[in-house]
């Protein structure tokens, strides 16, 4: 299996399966279900995770509620879509891709309200269209990105981007992993990516089934290494950006940010143009989740900080849209000002996409 | 029992006995021993840590080694001597502080070669002084440091510099420690430092025992609290310091350093003079110490990455002294120009030290 076969989500005979991401690298495990608080709860829990995956995840989560053994089918129809809708929407707030998603199958389930029987099919179609058009967008940000990686990169990336975040070939490890095909790189540096160690946990692992050299670091060695001229260009992946180019993505982004601009390095971001928030002005305007302090202070079942500890834990940061050097989309690639290249983005997408 | 009572390592009726770090805060366990080579693998193994402490356990390991039952009392004395010396500067080569006590330790040894039966004595009385001049250059660099922090600050540290770090009040955190005292601290955030999460199980454990208020991060989040004006002071400790203000500290203080900056956010080092290293220039001939990979890649038991993950920990970086507000010592703060500011404070201590 490689990761470019990779499958991570699925619907099979009217249940939703996924693979379980706490259990990685050491288990893996498919759960399947057709219950949409299980759904919901993976996401929290970030069993499920990655924005373009959590929006594919509440799509077909959202489906399920429609099915004829579901619960919710004693639901009248109106009330059903908006319980479906708050339950995925209360999950994560950062992730824009969720929201997009869930306007979809929401808009999906009311513009047929009259054709009740045909929910089920019709908001799978939905679903099954989100899955693939997020799996188009990967193929076309990595080829977009690939050719910003110069001759011998030497990259560190942050979190997980790859298969297991979006469902499709990646964002920030598309890019990462096609230029690795095209020759031009000669190494990865792996954020460990904390509290939740996306990056040890995961991108270690697709980047270790594909064959890409790698090494994984804590998240503050990276500067360090730029300090040593030993990196030589950064590429992330986002949740959200703002129209102005500002981007929410995993906290230490904004740390790698700052370290890349001191040491004069490309900052690169890369998002489908579903990450693409016009709606929001700026990075003040996106709401970023705090997460519990259980994840600072235990480590599995061991207690690491004392017993009273207190602890603050956001799961984003914000990096201002003048830290980044441009923003690869399926849609091209965007450079500042942001304003305009995001919205030609958007637009573009708009005009192809249903 | 107060931060200020705190004892973490003694002598007693022939032996050394010290609290096993590793085991904090969940246990606090107490190692007593009389064998030199318990105390270079309880310095290996992090048991004992911090630049200052590393130093005076090294001098009472060293005199462990003149017992009358010490195994290398079959040894003759200068190979002894030899001998004891690798044993200890063998276990972290970062840190300054121990290859000066042992200096010291050595040097009174070959001096009093003739006086073989006092040895242990007057090698007892060596490590002790310098115990109490540790202790001593904390209670000074509290006092000349607090004054750098203004009415409500709110200060982000890294790693651990307490007692538990210097056998003292501490360095950075004795400085905060004062501050407090005086009512010019708000808070602190405590930086939890992978991989060995030093601030969260220690710092923490500290400052909870002073009361202090306190908040635990993940270390790249203290960049985006500085983003958004919830930091304005930067304390940390250090391992060594070269010459011309360069700064050898636990991996992460560099990234820090680089966040304060572009927040235009004072940025301080504070450390005794025995920390000073003149003989060397720069940062650049500072040996860094590599940590093995399974820092990275376990969590007590359970493995995070996968079976063949590469992993690369150093377990300091250096930052340039160009990002260095000013230098903490006890004998008074130190300021660019740094080879004449540190010159000056070296030169004051070795005044009065013996």
């Amino acid at each position: 299996m490689t990761a470019s076969e990779l499958e991570v989500i699925g619907w099979s005979e009217g249940k939703l399966w996924f693979l379980d991401q706490t259990l990685l690298p050491g288990e893996e495990r498919r759960i399947e279900t057709d219950d949409p608080t299980v759904v919901a709860d993976a996401i929290r829990r970030l069993a499920i995770r990655g924005a373009p995956l959590i929006g594919i995840a509440a799509a077909f989560g959202f489906t399920l509620g429609f099915l004829a053994q579901s619960a919710f089918r004693n639901v009248p129809l109106r009330s059903r879509v908006e319980r479906l809708f708050t339950l995925f929407a209360a999950t994560r707030p950062t992730a824009v891709n969720l929201f997009k998603a869930l306007e979809r199958v929401k808009e999906c389930a009311l513009s047929h309200s009259d054709r009740e029987a045909d929910l089920e099919r019709l908001l799978l179609q939905e679903a099954q269209a989100i899955h693939e058009e997020e799996k188009t967008m990967c193929r076309e940000i990595a080829r977009n990105g690939s050719v910003l990686l110069l001759p011998g990169s030497v990259v560190v990336t942050h979190c997980n981007t790859g298969a297991l975040a979006t469902g499709g070939k990646g964002t920030a490890l598309g890019v990462i992993r096609e230029a690795w095909e095209r020759g031009a790189l000669r190494h990865v540096y792996i954020d460990e990516t904390r509290p939740l160690l996306q990056g040890a946990r995961l991108t270690t692992w697709e980047l270790q089934k594909l064959g890409i050299p790698s090494t994984l670091i804590t998240d503050s060695t990276a500067a360090f290494l730029m300090l040593q001229n030993r990196i030589n260009v950064v590429v992330v992946g986002a949740d959200r950006i703002a129209a102005n180019g500002d981007t929410a993505n995993k906290i230490g982004t904004y740390a790698l940010a700052l370290a890349a601009r001191h040491h004069g390095i490309p900052f690169y971001v890369a998002a489908p143009t579903s990450t693409l928030d016009l709606a929001t002005p700026t990075g003040k305007e996106i709401p970023i989740e705090v997460r519990g302090a259980e994840e600072l202070v235990l480590q599995g079942l061991r207690r690491v900080a004392p017993e009273h500890t207190e602890a603050y834990s956001p799961a984003f940061d914000v990096t201002p849209a003048d830290l980044i050097m441009a923003v690869i989309t399926d849609r091209g690639i965007a450079r500042p000002p942001y304003e305009q290249s995001l919205a030609a983005a958007v637009e573009a997408s708009e005009k192809v996409s249903p």
